[in-house]
């Protein structure tokens, strides 16, 4: 433990909170070698990516296969208001308390922002006030790469369908083979490794390319892809509106072989998906390759393999499956690793990220890892999706909560951006509050489902009162939580979050039940769907007729063992973002069924979501720059 | 010295030469910090990026200010033929000779490959055979994401473009002033830094934003962009034809607003070109504010820092400014940086990592550095753009050629791919040996123009005789050569090339002249194309109306005073690629004439340079795939 100790650094801090960016930049980060050591891992465990960022090597969870686990703790919220509840914050802030406070070895993961969001209207995600992970400019800009080996390998695919489509229209089955598996000097030809795998799924056993028949070649070389079907579209991470509808191929050269499609935002890419739930590098692979991109005419889902280019893509993210060590505000260790969609993916960070904290923090050590979105949507898929494929067991969840918000679902008025918060918000109304507590309660239940202890951390405000503090306890404790305590981390860091560790260490101390998923895997889609609609509070579920045609046609093609990840509106527990608190008795409607096949998950749409973000007329980026003279970045926030 | 010493590592070579991902994979690279140690680089100098890579911080020049620069050697090749001429190959080689067999301190500066290629045709660019970068896979995938970074920017800028004329079409000049300078808590407006550069552009020397008069704020609001004239593109490092023509903002939130563009490959972007010629942070940040996106309707050219965004482009770029550090198969120092495109751009690596290089081998030290294409288009833009750009001075050209192709550009007959290599190609032949050094006569008289010693290194293969090498050798001399010498790096690596290294330093030590630029910046623009088409022997120009209205418009603009940098097929002297040899009397045909005005040149086009290549039926990924038990690369070439 000594080691540990020389990481944790005193917080001097100062009130009023000072702005985010200037309580990171006065803190001098500790080398991240520094970081490392106190995990006990060596230089050869990890890669150094500058001062303050190091890559760390999935090799590590197999040198630690015979050591234990720590402890397993997810961070979920209530249903998320335009007021904000301070989800990452409190997940930082608890690690600031567990790890400088309370001599507990700790690692928090953190998903990885976007960049889009942070030159656009939000800013960065570091976490906010003396709860942050530094250096706050490098863990909102590139990183170490992940995203950007993302957009690469998404669009490298995006490129081989067109192309593939293109070359299938104007070459005949003879041509194709010839280019294909072209004979090399001696006139011998031979298939790429990757071309076994579209044998072997075309039931073709010959591994010599000149003993196919005619009919052979021309199943091998046809692709035949239905580009109407195709699901595969290009990403960038910037927040581009006019990308959201384009047509391409409108070049001479490319002969009138015009498709209308689009961009979505990187981190909404399958291969993000891909990245947060993979497992290993042999997973990732075989992950990648059976990406469906979309339909041959005849129906068969087509996969990366098919076009030959599972290999490459995994070469593109073989660092990207490296989570990246960094630090909190008072020295703690933090993995950030993938940031996937939290609505049409599962939006949470990695399982390898996960794994490795949890055997570098071993037995009485904690490992935080904060879920996307209210409960009902990132921690509902933390327990059935991540840890399914993880086999990981939470011992305990917690459940951020803020008077604003809970007045909010207690029926408070609208915020409206710009104008002055209403009078609610500021002053003692413990009815709004205790009105406002269905929603947490109902969070609350669904979490104990699962088996694990449910901890509700009150993000506190200079504004909140005693009753108003009081009354979210009381109906945190009646619902059936462990523990609920109020928390001053964002003022005071993680001194001001050591109850809310103190009883996160007991909630997982007294953890005893096994992981009870919502629904098993071996049921119908429709079953499914509807076990989570329940969760929600939905009396019924209602499919479209697109909806009806994409279950069969998945459960036709041998996908309906995949677990669910809902797309739905995170703002209520509905489909109706305006519907706040707990509603109950609506019918939820599905519009449509999608699969990330690669990831594993099929995702129902709830409505329509947008995965590529616009710019306002002012973004962020107009305070952003650097000083010339020291190289420091102004104007993030 | 003693530290260069101990990074020089002994080559076993084996004959035939293996493949060269083999040969890449046999040798262990050292850690990076022993080649940086090697150049007296301390840990505060460099940021790793891995165990192989390393970015060295641009603070290091101003660090060594006041000590000397080494001998600088500048690689550049006959006419290019399908046959290849292995300039990279011959860069890395002359610098394993001089560092591993001569005792020089040496570093060899070489450009970014971009990813397209890697995946598509062209397969990697680390060198050849027994004279490459290594780790071959870390210097062709992402290397230390500086490529991302350009792409990042670029496509921040088209976004922040599309929609601001967006905003502009939708808003009223008191709505755009409300939003771009909107009043704080207390009511007060105040201007974003960036804003007093526009505001200055205009005119507009007032602070506070209350006192702009309507006719002012309708100024400073409305950028008021011309569709049509808008010359920025989004880029994306893939090859992708189906981008190269797109409509965007085809989404029914985008209201109609639908445009035609395009997307090029990221090394295309003037970023790209910007990072390739920029001297400091401050000088990038002046540059990226000045890019010029296209006019507003009244004809005044429109800048990222009109769009309030040249700060937030830096902040992209802050760290890609730093070259990054790798190694050669013997041991010696290279520093990676840039890779802008040789006919739209000028195709040379970067002046900062000459720069730091030429400090850190110091007086009798070499930097070796490679300009693209021919030495008709890299070199003579090395010379006139790059050189002005940085103050520095070459002392020596090596001239790359080959038997085989001086034979092609002495009338051998075409080499069509697929097909076995003509029987000229393969046996003596010195009279088409002969006819061919017309070509490389000019390219030698050419460099000798700017004042440098040019040697010629002849790249030899086992195919070629006795004498075929003298006739070159001949030729070459008589043609104004300082020497001309063979070499056999490929095959043997450093010790291959050690009568080239030779050369080279004693062309270094008795270069006397000053370095004399083909034309004068402060001439006209026609007056400069005109200067510069006379040295590929044309006999006049002819330029379109299309071209002489952009050459009337930038004289107006105030652009006419930058350097040129010539858009030509780089297969020919002349426009006309299938022209080998040293064509004369042709008018060379200027059809549009484009700026890139803050990298620094007009750019006149000679005929179409397709910016965005696209991939063959079965591209170089259908090879690449990960080892998942080791984590090795296989298939890349």
């Amino acid at each position: 433990m000594s080691e540990k100790m020389t990481t944790v650094r005193q917080l001097e801090v100062t009130s009023p909170v000072p702005a985010d960016i200037d309580i990171a930049n006065s803190v001098e980060p500790l080398h991240i070698s520094r970081i490392a050591e106190s995990l006990n891992l060596s230089p050869d465990h990890y890669d150094l990516y500058g001062k303050y960022k190091a890559k760390v090597l999935l090799s590590v969870v197999d040198e630690l296969q015979g050591s234990g686990d720590g402890h397993y703790v997810v961070v979920g919220g209530i249903t998320p208001t335009p007021l904000g509840e301070g989800k990452s914050t409190t997940t930082v802030g608890l690690c600031q308390a567990l790890g400088a406070f309370l001599d507990k070895k700790v690692v928090t993961c953190l998903r990885q922002p976007s960049q889009g969001p942070t030159f656009g209207i939000k800013g960065g995600a570091a976490g906010g006030g003396y709860s942050q992970v530094i250096p706050m400019d490098e863990f909102n800009l590139h990183l170490t790469g992940d995203i950007h080996a993302i957009t690469a390998a998404n669009n490298l695919l995006a490129a081989a369908i067109d192309t593939r489509i293109f070359h299938e229209a104007s070459q005949s089955d003879k041509a194709l083979f010839n280019r294909l598996c072209p004979p090399n000097k001696e006139g011998k030809r031979s298939f790429a490794n990757v071309m076994f795998r579209r044998l072997q799924k075309l039931g073709i056993s010959k591994t010599n390319p000149d003993e196919l028949t005619p009919e052979e070649v021309s199943k091998f070389v046809r692709l035949d892809i239905d580009p109407s079907s195709i699901t595969w579209r290009r990403v960038m991470d910037v927040n581009d509106r006019f990308l959201r509808k384009i047509t391409v191929g409108q070049g001479p050269e490319e002969k009138g072989m015009v498709r209308e499609t689009g961009f979505d935002i990187s981190v909404a890419s399958e291969i993000m998906a891909v990245l947060a739930l993979t497992t290993s590098l042999g997973d990732m692979r075989e992950r990648l390759g059976r990406m469906v991109i979309g339909n041959s005419k005849a129906g068969e889902p087509i996969t990366a393999d098919d076009l030959g280019i599972g290999g490459a893509l995994t070469v593109l993210m073989k660092d990207a499956i490296n989570p990246t060590l960094m630090q909190t505000l008072e020295g703690t260790p933090v993995l950030v690793h993938a940031g996937p969609f939290a609505n049409i993916a599962h939006g949470n960070s990695s399982i390898v990220a996960d794994k490795i904290a949890l055997k570098l923090v071993g037995p009485g050590g904690f490992v935080v890892t904060e879920a996307g979105f209210g409960a009902d949507i990132g921690a509902e898929k933390f327990m059935n999706i991540k840890c399914r494929y993880s086999g990981l067991v939470p011992q305990c969840a917690v459940i951020v909560a803020t008077i604003r918000a809970l007045k909010m679902h207690g029926g408070g008025p609208q915020v409206v951006a710009g104008k002055p918060l209403d009078h609610a918000y500021l002053s003692e109304n413990v009815a709004l509050v205790e009105a406002g507590c269905v929603n947490l309660a109902r969070h609350i239940s669904n979490m104990k489902g699962y088996g694990v202890n449910v901890v509700v951390g009150v993000n506190m405000f200079s504004t909140d009162t005693k009753a108003e503090l009081s009354a979210v306890k009381n109906a945190a404790l009646a619902a059936g939580a462990f523990d609920a305590v109020v928390c001053t981390h964002h003022a005071h860091g993680g001194k001001g979050a050591v109850d809310l560790g103190i009883a996160v260490q007991r909630a997982c101390e007294n953890q005893t039940q096994p992981l009870k998923f919502l629904y098993p895997l071996d049921i119908g889609i429709k079953e499914k769907i509807e076990a989570i609609a329940k969760s929600y509070g939905a009396s019924g579920v209602e499919y479209s007729e697109q909806a009806e045609k994409q279950i069969e046609i998945y459960t036709k093609q041998g996908f309906s063992g995949l677990p669910i990840c809902m797309a739905k509106t995170q703002y209520s527990f509905s489909h109706i973002a305006s519907q706040k608190g707990a509603p109950s008795g609506f019918v939820l409607p599905i519009g449509d069924v999608r699969a990330s096949i690669g990831a594993g998950f099929i995702y129902p749409l709830v409505g329509t979501m947008s995965t590529m973000p616009g710019l306002p007329t002012r973004p962020c980026f107009f305070e952003i720059d650097v000083d010339v003279a020291t190289g420091q970045v102004m104007g993030l926030s």
